[in-house]
């Protein structure tokens, strides 16, 4: 049996009992490790389960799960995710390749920031699709995530941002020189994706468009939803540019209609 | 301290690590037992976590808080929520009389409908507004949730479609008199949602609009989403109309644009 076990979003104690006891009895367990974090690292985890975690990056994931099925159809291997198994990443590769090798499969499911984000006390009914935010670069700089806001918006519906993470990236000198050397991680802040997204407002008011928010569209800022030290922050889009909500992970909400925010 | 904690969706071993060790030190823990069920109930539930659980129903939610309140801010005090706290009941009203009272408050997140739903292999990003399907009563036929699937299809997203829960209701006849005598529980199926939405598409088609779907519109059926024996079945609406998905509890989705279901 290949088991998906969510981990939840603080630390090493936001698994279910049914996840830990089945961590307690796989032959391999697996840490994704590129998608997500925890406030707690590796040695943490191995130490409170009492096992020997494989870090599994995107690499291994994506080219090398063979490695991870290997066995499953006698064994239990376990593969771990921070937050649910089907949050952002839905890993359906792997379970595709577990079907086709005659593997059965099974999810413990968890909290995730898409559904842990009511805690701000916006109601989850009243989200609409949720986009992701991701690093520009000199040469990209995507805004389609501005138009699937536009579109929540008027219709009166908030919008979760998921802000980019950057795990063992390589440079481009590097990929192409085949080096395997990686960046450090890095995490977007709500700052930045402020930033970005005050660029973006720019660029359209520059080519005369109807915009669908403003500098002054009240947003929230979010930081380690659900672990102890968690950080919420309302204010406009221009407020939260120059915020500073501490260490990752972050994400963002614009808001649609006028809800009132009851306690955040 | 006041703690919000969420016990997922299967059964017993769902609460998460934090939330039993906090159920197993508080001085009164309350279940809330209107707003979603577990596959087990009250009596596993006490005998697993070694505690009396005081069933919370709405009545006391909404009109006796302040029992539920009481010395919270001297010792601590659990309120119990299937799924996660923040999932389709937010349960506001506790937490800013709680605020109020100057009571401190913690929740310890869960899984809930609003994120497992990704088990079904249809990408959560996917997703549009959230509706709500009632029961309908003779006279009493909501059709608003139709229109929202319809904003959500022509943004090409998915719809989930929570189904209705009547527990603890009065007859008319009893509300009237003032006797507290309850009708047995109710839990919609996926059947029902979908014979009530087929009667809709006919009512909208009678009046020469625009169909948004059709009966042969392929939706998703789930039942007991996390709990050993779910099950998800997807169809054309008028399929599902005429499906038996077992036990409660029922959510449904309709699909948005033609997105491969990869495993169900």
């Amino acid at each position: 049996m290949l088991y998906f076990i969510g981990l939840g979003l603080g630390d090493c104690k936001d698994i279910t009992v049914k996840g830990l006891e089945i961590v307690r009895q796989c032959s391999r367990v697996y840490l994704e490790a590129y998608t997500s974090i925890l406030t707690v690292g590796k040695d943490a985890l191995e130490e409170y389960y009492g096992r020997e975690l494989l870090l599994a990056d995107r690499d291994m994931v994506e080219q090398q799960a063979d490695e991870i099925l290997k066995g499953a159809d006698v064994s239990d291997v376990a593969f771990l995710v921070v937050g649910d198994p089907f949050g952002a990443t839905t890993h359906s590769d792997l379970i595709l390749r577990a079907l086709n090798a005659g593997i059965q499969y099974r999810v413990i499911h968890n909290a995730s920031i898409m559904n842990a984000v009511g805690c701000c006390g916006l109601q989850l009914y009243n989200f609409g699709e949720t986009v992701s935010i991701v690093f520009w670069t000199d040469t990209w700089r995507p805004e389609s995530f501005y138009d699937k806001i536009k579109k929540n918006r008027d219709m009166g519906l908030h919008t979760l941002c998921l802000l980019d993470i950057k795990v063992k990236e390589q440079s481009m000198e590097n990929l192409m020189r085949g080096r395997k050397i990686y960046e450090p991680p890095r995490y977007m802040t709500v700052a930045q994706a402020a930033e970005q997204l005050l660029e973006i407002l720019q660029n359209r008011r520059d080519r005369g468009e109807e915009l669908a928010m403003t500098q002054d569209t009240v947003c929230v800022g979010l930081a380690r939803v659900g672990a102890e030290n968690q950080t919420i922050r309302s204010g406009t889009l221009q407020e939260l540019a120059s915020s500073d909500l501490g260490g990752p992970l972050h994400s963002m909400i614009i808001s649609g209609h006028v809800e009132t925010l009851q306690w955040s």
